[in-house]
C-alpha cells in the first residue's frame, strides 16, 4: 500500500475535489487493518460536515438486463447538465465470481473518460457486512468531494439490495420485458422496494413487449399499500440504445426528491438511515469480537450441529456460547 | 408464580400431554427471570427429541380480516379429522393495545373448549425479539406435547411476520375483497412471504368481489419469482361462516408438505431455520449484554444524537461505543 497521508491531507485533499486522494481514502476505508480503520474514521468525522448533499441513488437488475449501458447512458446526461457523479459497487460476490462488477471499467469507458464521473468498483474479498459498510462510507467521501448525483449498483440477487436501499434515497430497479420474472432471478421482495422500475431495451422488436411488460408491472405495483414516503412507484421504458425514456428516469428521481424533501420524509430517511447503521455497526463490531474468541471459536462447531440436528434448542446454546 | 416444577416433572408431564403442565412450562419459557431461563433450557433440551413432528403454519392478516373466525372454522375441521391443534400468537404490540390477540378465548370459543386444542395469548409485555423468542419455544412444547399442527396468529401490520415465517413451514395470508390495500395495512414484504393467499368472507353479495380479488392476486404473485421452496403460491377464496373453500386452504398445506418432503426443501429448511435461530439468539445476547453495560448507557445518547444529525459517522461512533 502507498504511503499514507496525514488526516489533514486527506482530508483538504477530499475537500479541494482531488481524485488521486479521494482513491486513497476509499482504499483506506476498504482496509481491514485497526491503525488504517482509526485513520479512516478521522478522516470521515472530518469531512463528514461537508457531505449528503447528493442525492443517494440505488440501481439494480440481474447480469445481462443492461445496468452497464443504461448507467453509461444516464449518467453522460448528467454530466451533460453539469452534474458530478460518482458510481459505486456493492457486490461481496465479486471474489467468487473472480470480477468485481464494476471492474472492468471499460464497460463504462465514456463515463470512466469523463472528469466529473468517479467510478469505483466493488472491494473484493469482504463480506457483505464488510462491502456495505465500506461503500457507504466511500458514499461519504465522494459527497464531500463534491459529487451531487451517487449511483450505487447492485446485482439484484442478492441480500446486498437490502443494505444498499438503507442507504440510498432512491432505489431503481431495471428488468427485462419478457424474460419471465423467474429467469430474472429477481429476488422476492427487491420488487417493492423499488421507487421506480424501468424496463430496459425498450428498442427496435422489443419495445411492444416492453410496453407491455410496463403496464403489468405497473398493475401488480398497485396492489401493494403506498410506501411510507407517501411515493407511488412509477414504471418506465427506456433504451440506452436509442436514448429513449432515460432522461425520464431522472425527472422521476427528481419529482421524488423534490416531494419527498418538501414533506420532510427525505431529511427523516437519512436520519433513520444514520442511525440504522448505528446500530448495525454495533451489532456487526459486538459479532466479530464475539467470534472471534476462542473459547466460541472451539465450542461452536459442536454446539451448531446439535442445533442444526434438533437435539440442543437455539437459544440453549446460545446461552451456553454467551457464557463462555 | 406458582410452585416449579422439576426438569423432571416439566418434560413427563409435557410429553404426557399434561395441558396444565404444558401451560406452567410456557409460562417459564416467557419468565425473564434468569433461574426461570435456565430451567426452561433444560425442560426444552429434555423434550427437544419428541418435538418437530408438527406442521407449523403462519396465520396473518389485519384485524377485521376475520382471522379468528377463520381459524376456528379451519381448527375443528382439523379437530374433526382427530388432530391435535395449538395455536399460539406473536403479537409484540400487545401490551400497547391493551390485549392481546387471543387474549379474549371466547373468540374462538368452540376451539377453546375442545380437548385436542390448546390455545394460548401472545405473552404481555415484551419486545418483538422476547415474544417470538418465547413464542418459538413454547412451540417446541407443545409439539412434545403432541399437537401435530400449530397455528401461529399475528396482526399483519407489522415486522413479527418476517419473525414468524422464520419459525412455520407455511405462511398463511388472509386478505378481504375490495378493501384496497392499502385499507388492509399489510407491509410490503408481507405478501411475498405468502404460500397460500385466502380471501376471507367471500360469502353472500361479498363472494363475486372474492372471486375477482382472486384472480388478481393470483396474477400479482405470478409476477415474483419461483420461491426457493419451489412452491407456486395458491390464492383461494373462503367462507368462515358457510364453511365453502376452508377444507381447501388444507389441502394446499397439504400438498406443500408433500412436495417439499419430497424434494427434501421442508427438512432442510426446518435446520437452516434451527441454525437462524442460534445466530438470532446469540446477537439478542450479544446486544442485551452491550446495551446494559453502564458506559454504554452514559454515552449513547449523546453519540446517537451525533450520527443522527450527520456531525458524527455511524461506524465511529460505534467503535467508540465498543471500546468503552
Amino acid at each position: 500500500m502507498a504511503k499514507r497521508f496525514s488526516v489533514d491531507e486527506y482530508a483538504d485533499g477530499i475537500l479541494a475535489g482531488n481524485r488521486m486522494v479521494l482513491s486513497r481514502a476509499i482504499t483506506l476505508v476498504e482496509s481491514t487493518l485497526a491503525s488504517d480503520q482509526q485513520l479512516a474514521q478521522q478522516v470521515l468525522d472530518r469531512v463528514l460536515p461537508h457531505a449528503g448533499r447528493s442525492v443517494r441513488v440505488g440501481i439494480t437488475g440481474v447480469p445481462g438486463v443492461g445496468k452497464s449501458t443504461f448507467i453509461e447512458a444516464l449518467g453522460l446526461q448528467l454530466l451533460g447538465q453539469g452534474k458530478r457523479l460518482a458510481v459505486l459497487a456493492v457486490d461481496p460476490t465479486s471474489q467468487r465470481s473472480g470480477g468485481s462488477i464494476l471492474g472492468d471499467k471499460t464497460r463504462m469507458n465514456q463515463l470512466a473518460a469523463h472528469a466529473r464521473a468517479y467510478i469505483r468498483p466493488s472491494p473484493a474479498g469482504r463480506s457483505l457486512g464488510g462491502v456495505t459498510r465500506s461503500t457507504r462510507e466511500a458514499m461519504i467521501l465522494c459527497e464531500a468531494a463534491g459529487h451531487d448525483v451517487i449511483f450505487i449498483e447492485t446485482v439484484g440477487v442478492g441480500q446486498s439490495e437490502t443494505a444498499v436501499h438503507g442507504m440510498v434515497d432512491f432505489f431503481l430497479l431495471l428488468m427485462l420485458a419478457g424474460a419471465g420474472d423467474e429467469l430474472q432471478g429477481i429476488k422476492k421482495g427487491i420488487m417493492e422496494m423499488a421507487d421506480a422500475v424501468t424496463i430496459t431495451k425498450s428498442d427496435g422488436q422489443n419495445e411492444t413487449a416492453a410496453k407491455l411488460a410496463r403496464r403489468e408491472y405497473q398493475n401488480a405495483l398497485h396492489l401493494f399499500p403506498l410506501a411510507p414516503s407517501g411515493w407511488n412507484p412509477v414504471v418506465t421504458t427506456s433504451s440506452a440504445v436509442t436514448g429513449a425514456g432515460v432522461a425520464e428516469v431522472w425527472q422521476v428521481v427528481e419529482k421524488y426528491v423534490q416531494q419527498t424533501q418538501t414533506s420532510g420524509y427525505f431529511q427523516r430517511r437519512r436520519q433513520e438511515q444514520n442511525l440504522h447503521w448505528l446500530y448495525e455497526a454495533i451489532r456487526q463490531g459486538l459479532e466479530q469480537q464475539f467470534y472471534a474468541r476462542p473459547a466460541v471459536q472451539e465450542h461452536l462447531p459442536t454446539l451448531r450441529q446439535q442445533v442444526i440436528e434438533g437435539s440442543k434448542s437455539a437459544f440453549g446454546a446460545a446461552a451456553e456460547l454467551l457464557g463462555l
